[in-house]
Order: C-alpha cells, then structure tokens, then sequence
C-alpha cells in the first residue's frame, strides 16, 4: 500500500473511484500494454465487496470480442498509469474462462466461478 | 447470510449484480418505504471495497435534491424487495452529511468522510 503514500503535489489520497467512472477504464500488462477496458464490475450484493472485473477486449490475439471475468484480486490498479494491471500472458488470456458479447454468463452458478478462480488461483470471494 | 439459503424456485444463488445495474437501485427503510435511489458507488480502488452509496433524493422532506454518501456498512440488500434497505429516521436523514446536485464532494479529504462514518456509527473501511 506504499503507492497511497507517493502521491505526488499534496496531501490528498483520492482511493475512491465512482462505479460510473470504472466502466472504461484500461487494463494494462505491467510492461504498459492496453490488453482491453473494464466493461463492469461485478459486486457481491450482500458482502459489498467487487469479486470480478469484467475484461473486454477485441481484436487481440485473433480471440473475436470476448468478456473475461477476472477475479478482483488479481487485478492491481496504477495509480501512475489510471489503469488496472494485470499480469497475463498472450496463452493465459487465449485460454481464460471467458463468454461473447451477446451472451450472458451464469453469474447464478458457482461451479462456474469455482473454475475462474481456480484458473486465476485466487481465494474465493465468498465464504471466509 | 441466511438469506441466500431461501431462495425460492431453484437452487441459484444469484448474489452478484453488475455495477452498471447497481445504480437506480431503490433504497427503502424496513417498511418497505422508499426514500431514494442509489446514484453511484463509491468503490476503493486499492482494496475492491464499495464504501459508500451514494443515495440521491429529493423532494423529499423539504429537503431539495441532494446527495447522501452513505457507508456501504449501513446498508442491507434486500432480496425480497430488490433494494437496498437503511434505517433512518427524518430527522437522521435532515441532519446526514449531504452535497447539492451540482457539488462536487471531496473524496479526498479524509476529515469528511471521518465525519460521515462517526455520523452512521459505523467502522471505517479502510485500513483494518
């Protein structure tokens, strides 16, 4: 959490980002390369915390436009860059548990996310 | 957490909503009356925790259109009626740290939203 710390011109730490204003945003590999934008997050209703951001990206790696979601905490945000960072390699992204546009993801079945989060090998969000 | 095990119809458990659907979400008191509706969350960038709701409301008790951050730690979902719920009286509200329409609040300074969080009674989110 040094990042809070190195904020540079003044004393004000903006950690707090609108929900409207994440829709959009760039995620990026650490090296700076825009692999796509956060469509939506995804937010458990009960405990408040985001579990998902979903990734949409296009036209990369000849993949078609898809939708990833991506455990929250595998994402990291840059506060340098604005942008979420994410570390996945060209394989990683072809392989990851993602739909197409017009679909809808099972967001109700939890074998489902059972398989993102063993993919990304992140602890679940639920339970603990 | 009860709540997700009397769902009725089916064995999914649908807990997770997107951000883009969070917001217009009615907000009611217990009695099912509904005070507003959520504008936006608040989302800490660094921990994926939602702060705060922002509650829009007006016309309400003679109060104008305004704004009221509310810890996200105040609110329930209620999943019979599809909103979320908070407990708060008139007067609770009339006297609830609040900005105008077109105010921009500043998420930055700390001081606020220490007061925000000592007015509701409620831990802050960040750290610990």
């Amino acid at each position: 959490m040094e990042v809070q710390t190195i904020q540079p011109g003044g004393p004000k730490i903006h950690t707090l980002i609108a929900s409207d204003r994440v829709e959009g945003t760039p995620v990026r590999r650490p090296s700076g390369e825009k692999i796509g934008t956060v469509q939506r997050l995804m937010i458990d209703k009960l405990s408040g915390n985001v579990a998902y951001a979903v990734l949409k990206f296009g036209g990369f790696l000849g993949m078609g436009q898809k939708h990833l979601p991506i455990p929250w905490a595998r994402l990291k945000y840059d506060l340098a860059q604005e942008a979420y960072q994410v570390d996945l390699s060209d394989d990683e992204l072809s392989r990851a548990p993602a739909y197409e546009t017009d679909e809808e993801f099972d967001w109700g079945d939890r074998s489902q996310e059972i398989v993102i989060h063993r993919y990304y090998r992140v602890p679940h969000y639920w339970g603990i």
